[in-house]
């Protein structure tokens, strides 16, 4: 739904007075003046559920939606929100197929809620469930979960990467049986629906990584500014469009995975820190030469806006490449149209308590229908040569099948148990 | 400034182009379709720089700001911020009064940089400077600095709180030579700033202690809305108001306090864990009991919205109080209308790695001119009788002179050395 447009602040649900309306009263959502540039996907909710649409001045984004139900989960094409964290779950010893069963349709029936500002089915802080704010949930599968339910239907590439050597990987940012990817606009939001499905996981499992990422707030920058990095690089330029035939095939094109996963994707999430005190010794020109881009606007160094080609052939004065041989840019990209990811990233902080830098980088998040044939490779190539290399370090790594989305009376992940 | 007032969206520095502007070119900042909640002493500024008031669209959240120079500091009375960040500081030992004034003089003109969205002096970053939204920067002095540079002037309750039979304080979330406060309705802006102004402290002590925290984001709820904390609870109803003449007694009267704390104030920070998971134990109207305000709207258990006065002799049939003897407003309620302070807390939470709680609950933070008479007696009520004490326990306690503002030619704290 575009930001605006004149439906977009009616009531989705009709005249059926939801949870959150109740616990808010009539008058508690009346507002004050604010007005919210809204992603694409979301559903501006009216505070007073009166018929027609509401006055401008309700239409804030803690009250927008984004669909939970529908052909892929939420939270992929959706437009980065503010906040996003990944739990990643060990399943207990004794949860079978039939135990996973039960925990998924749990976890899928309070995400419903949860994203469309209706508390949890036994939500203990019903009040902290009634601001949205665009929150979607979506959830990622690891090769334990799928082995204990279908082993015979585990994709190929479900399971650790192969080993780089740049990898400095710890153990407590690594693996997981399921992953609950939690993002929303509001840091509230975040906390109150990763504490409930987490309470959700506690009879059949435990919690083996949390990791919080954040970006620009909502209402910081336009609408389509692409994100800077903690390096301070404009970080996601060049990109597979949400909604475009290339997302399509790059994204869900399922083509050898099982036919679970038809509707869903694969997910790499790689916890990539930076060195900023030894980024930061480094002058402009060769912070630009590292990545190939400026960064002032993100302009390749053979350009002069932000979304220019990259020329890859072209040469200094001096016969050298514009765009240095190591430059993460070149490195990055393949020839094989094929070899695409679509990124999703989030920065990461845990301020230092001890002296010193604090544990900062990148949650580097990508989706791509084959990890094997469209991760790995570019992995590969930066792992052989990229400038970037000498600043940022993986110390963490998972690999997750997300399934498709479901309908109402479904739950994520119906697919396998099918 | 009114949030929307027809001068709000004029450039405040009227023809000067801003390091910061220069940085985004002109085109960079033209927005999309967006509007914004400002708090009410928040400037917005339009990106385009051209004469005149901008056209609405361009009333980001993200360049709003909050002046720096004044009377008092920013970040008090400014309606707080959806994060904020409590870097404390330990000096050096060779750290004597001419360091720490140096030291001073950096981070005020930093501080005046970064919250004008102007780059710091020695900005490795400076596109990450470009986003103020309504960021402060508000310094506090402990014992040890003023003691640093004059020891004659420290004021009488500037020290560790007394002991509370509560308190399970620990070393890593307690005292600090210098407190920076870093608030912003942006991460990255936040995390941006902490960063630089961290790296200016570097050359005269050490990192102590680094707390986060949260509150809804912008846009997410109506101007005016009191938070909620983690339990749930409306946090923060009885208050003093900014700008009335009780702020001015309770927060900036001087009374007893050296001269060169005129214009500032005392802050008090403790952290408070809270036990989610007992606290989710306690049914509606025991946790309603026990804080003597309904959970739904936060009104009084005698009253019918939130703002009614409390009844606390109010009985019920069979004569008990209706407001507990031991419900937190009742004991943290003074007879003597001088005892009060004013709160602008922040949730917590660090998500636990290890199975079990993660580490959540509220960075009280309040200001008063004299911690000893206002807050002291206070949290002594709270320590003795306090139902709520049930689920909280203080793990951290610093106490800070916060100086008064200072001109653009000066640096906070100035009249330390004056
Ligand atoms: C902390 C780690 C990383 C940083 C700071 C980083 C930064 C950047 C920057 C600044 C760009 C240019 C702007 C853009 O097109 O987005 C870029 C592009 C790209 N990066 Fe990274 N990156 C990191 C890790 C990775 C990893 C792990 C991968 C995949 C294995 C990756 C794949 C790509 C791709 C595919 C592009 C687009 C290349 C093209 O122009 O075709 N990056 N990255
Ligand atoms: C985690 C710890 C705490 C929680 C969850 C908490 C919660 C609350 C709640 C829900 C209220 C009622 C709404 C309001 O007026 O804000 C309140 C009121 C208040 N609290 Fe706390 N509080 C905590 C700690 C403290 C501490 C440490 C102090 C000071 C020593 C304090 C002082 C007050 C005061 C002065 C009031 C207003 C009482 C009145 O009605 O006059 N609180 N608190």
């Amino acid at each position: 739904m575009a930001p605006d447009s004149p439906g977009s602040a009616a009531a989705p649900e009709g005249g059926r007075p939801s949870r959150r309306r109740l616990l808010l009263g009539g008058g508690a959502a009346a507002v004050g003046g604010a007005a919210a540039l809204v992603g694409a996907d979301a559903v501006l909710r009216g505070g007073t559920g009166g018929p027609g649409p509401a006055p401008p001045e309700e239409r804030l984004n803690g009250q927008a939606t984004v669909p939970f139900h529908g052909r892929h989960q939420a939270g992929i094409e959706t437009p980065p929100q503010a906040h996003g964290r990944f739990v990643a779950v060990d399943l207990g010893d004794d949860a079978d197929a039939e135990a996973v069963r039960r925990l998924l349709r749990l976890l899928s029936d309070d995400a419903a809620k949860l994203t469309q500002g209706d508390a949890a089915l036994a939500d203990s802080e019903p009040e902290l469930a009634t601001v949205p704010a665009r929150l979607t949930v979506t959830f990622g599968f690891g090769r334990g979960l799928v082995q204990r339910v279908a082993p015979e239907r585990v994709p190929t590439w479900l399971g650790p990467l192969p080993e780089f050597s740049v990898d400095r990987l710890r153990a407590e940012w690594s693996g997981g049986d399921l992953l609950l990817q939690i993002c929303a606009d509001d840091p509230v939001t975040v906390a109150h629906a990763a504490r409930m499905l987490t309470k959700d996981v506690r009879a059949f499992g435990t919690v083996r990584w949390v990791q919080d990422g954040f970006r620009r707030a909502h209402g910081s920058e336009a609408g389509g500014t692409t994100m800077r990095n903690l390096m301070g690089q404009v970080d996601g330029t060049v990109n597979v469009a949400p909604g475009s035939e290339d997302f399509e095939r790059i994204v869900w094109d399922r083509r050898d995975n099982p036919e679970w996963l038809r509707g869903g994707t694969g997910l790499v999430i790689r916890r990539i820190a930076m060195d900023l005190d030894k980024w930061d010794r480094l002058d402009r020109p060769g912070r630009e030469e590292a990545v190939g881009r400026r960064l002032s606007d993100g302009a390749p160094l053979t350009g002069e806006n932000e979304h220019d080609e990259p020329d890859f052939d072209a040469v200094t004065p001096l016969g050298f490449p514009r765009i240095a041989e190591y430059a993460h840019i070149r490195r990055a990209r393949s020839a094989d149209p094929s070899e695409r990811v679509f990124r999703r990233a989030y920065n990461y902080e845990r301020p230092a308590t001890e002296p010193g830098e604090p544990d900062a980088g990148l949650l580097f998040v990508s989706y791509q229908a084959d990890v094997d044939r469209q991760f790995v490779p570019i992995q590969r190539r930066l792992d052989e040569l990229d400038l970037l290399n000498e600043w940022i370090s993986p110390i963490g790594s998972a690999v997750f099948a997300v399934p498709p989305g479901c309908g109402a009376n479904g739950f994520v992940g119906e697919t396998l148990f099918a």
